[in-house]
């Protein structure tokens, strides 16, 4: 790792042409990003579907996650989680597009959560 | 998991007599941990010797965190990060009194990081 300590909030992009993704870790099994998105939603009609496991929380900013086959929209701000399985579909429906919305997301193969 | 979508800064304790840490997510590989500290530090001589490998942001708060061996602390504040490897000891040398310094944490087994 270049970063021993990197600092996630600080000297962020303002205006995005796409959706900025660092990775911050990887070992064979876990990957740590840093995602950061100035009003980027996924396209209509557009699904993730991961073979990793993710877990991802907001660090700065305001997100809607949305599932396939759900009506309701998760409504994300600072502190607030989502844990997503392997190949459970689901879009970024929304961020906001007043101040950079700061995404951490862990990836990891093999075994779902207890 | 009993919380789907948990809200890591929310209903936060105050004046807590030790550290809360609340086990988020479990895999046999992988734990992610909320701790939250209100002006908790380290006793003086003691470190943290743990197997696993431990990556660490603080969401909220203030903190600093040590190595042994080294003269330096390291400040952390919302959104800065630290990986400390398997069985490198370390510390918290001080978390800020003023407010609940709130830190994600997670651990896991095996492979260090490329």
């Amino acid at each position: 790792m270049t970063v021993a300590h990197p600092r996630l909030l600080q000297q962020l992009p303002t205006a995005l042409a796409e959706e900025q993704v660092d990775e911050l870790l990887r070992t064979p099994n876990l990957r740590i990003e840093r995602i950061v998105s100035t009003g980027h939603a996924s396209p209509e009609g557009f699904w993730y579907d991961q073979a990793d496991h993710e877990w991802v929380i907001v660090l700065s900013g305001r997100a809607k996650l949305r599932y396939e086959g759900d009506a309701d929209e998760i409504e994300l701000g600072p502190g607030d989680a989502a844990f997503i399985p392997a190949h459970r579909k689901h879009q970024v429906a929304w961020t906001t597009p007043s101040e950079p919305t700061v995404w951490l997301a862990l990836f990891w193969s093999g075994d779902a959560p207890f």
